[in-house]
């Protein structure tokens, strides 16, 4: 069952109440704990089915509403880069669905809990839910307080690969040792900081939701002072 | 200009008018005549970004909620073969659409009107438009009196492919001669007639809104009879 703790922050921090609070259940449920509990116990398979098109109208809609000056091409890539990618699963972890999945024991003894593609499946299953429970609005309202605000703060932006082009800058007369470490990383909210270091010397930081946005980062700010 | 006749059809048909039919005209128009008419001519693309997310969801919801007994692979391999097959342009064709595209001269002459993947194109964002024009309830409206119809008649529950099937099973003693011979086909509405020939041998007709629907048809009866 999913915990009054849970339900409790899921309303005080997104005004969330279900309706339906089997929904909810259904959308925590691992098929590998449906499989122990045979009777009627439904897992989040098909709330998952209907929240991936769901969230891809959301985000769809979003990004035709609010960057009127991208073109197809740039806002397929970028709805892409959101939909999908793992990226979900951080959101999963920050609204405190972690805790509340329900697991089969050997699913569970194999760390199904922290599996990215797990997280981002009850991520998708939980938007489904919503859906149902109370419609499309309901969605949008959750999704401003969650994925919307790292969209505009161009996390999925992959319209540029930085990384990418500097190191094509820096090793075009010849090998540079290019490295980024991390210096700090915590979950709720998800943070990371990382350094760039070019021939072990420092040459930025960079932040980010995820590692891989935190080095984007990093490596536009050299970029920038580069070129 | 999208024509009188046209809007009047769309009004008579669907009981579809556009609040702002600026963004219908957009729905209409290929990047070819956008490309020749630089003066703020807007093209299809962006309104197809935005289709292409309304209608998945718009029939993933539709599945959801009437086909209670498929599982979560069956509803998206149900899915798939609606929104990623080129079935889109025959309603595209039946709502006539096809008349109102505008199209540069190269386009035209190339025979682009008659493209599955433009008249595809096009339906997505005829459906983007009037998801923005008047929302999803509109959209599923529209969906009722074309796409669901065809959905509940079966003919894209691929989950059989009856043709291979009986390939096999007729060809498993050896080489049979099947043969599919059309024998009527229409457009508005898009209706076709097939008949099943074992080895020269009238075996069994079928119908459907396309020549491989109705092909299917055909095969899945003369299972039914030989199996």
């Amino acid at each position: 069952m999913v915990s009054t703790k849970f339900l409790k922050q899921l309303n005080e921090k997104y005004g969330i109440k279900f309706h339906n609070e089997k929904l909810l259940e259904e959308a925590f449920t691992h098929s590998s704990y449906a499989n122990e509990h045979p009777e009627g116990v439904r897992d989040y398979e098909k709330l998952e089915f209907l929240g991936d098109a769901v969230l891809e109208l959301a985000v769809s809609d979003y990004l035709y509403r609010h960057y009127p000056n991208l073109n197809e091409g740039e806002l397929t890539r970028m709805r892409s880069n959101i939909v999908r990618t793992e990226g979900f699963s951080e959101f999963a972890i920050e609204c405190g669905f972690q805790d509340e999945i329900n697991l089969g024991k050997g699913e569970e003894k194999a760390g199904a809990r922290h599996r990215k593609t797990l997280l981002e499946d009850v991520f998708e299953a939980f938007n489904g839910a919503l859906y149902l429970d109370q419609g499309m609005k309901a969605v949008t309202h959750f999704l401003h307080l969650t994925v919307y605000p790292l969209i505009d703060k161009g996390e999925f932006d992959a319209s540029r690969d930085y990384k990418t082009d500097l190191q094509e800058l820096l090793q075009k007369d010849g090998p540079v040792n290019i490295e980024y470490v991390t210096l700090s990383e915590s979950q709720l909210p998800s943070h990371f900081v990382v350094e760039l270091k070019i021939n072990d010397h420092v040459q930025s930081q960079g932040e980010g939701h995820n590692k891989k946005a935190a080095e984007q980062q990093a490596a536009k700010k050299a970029l920038d002072e580069l070129e």
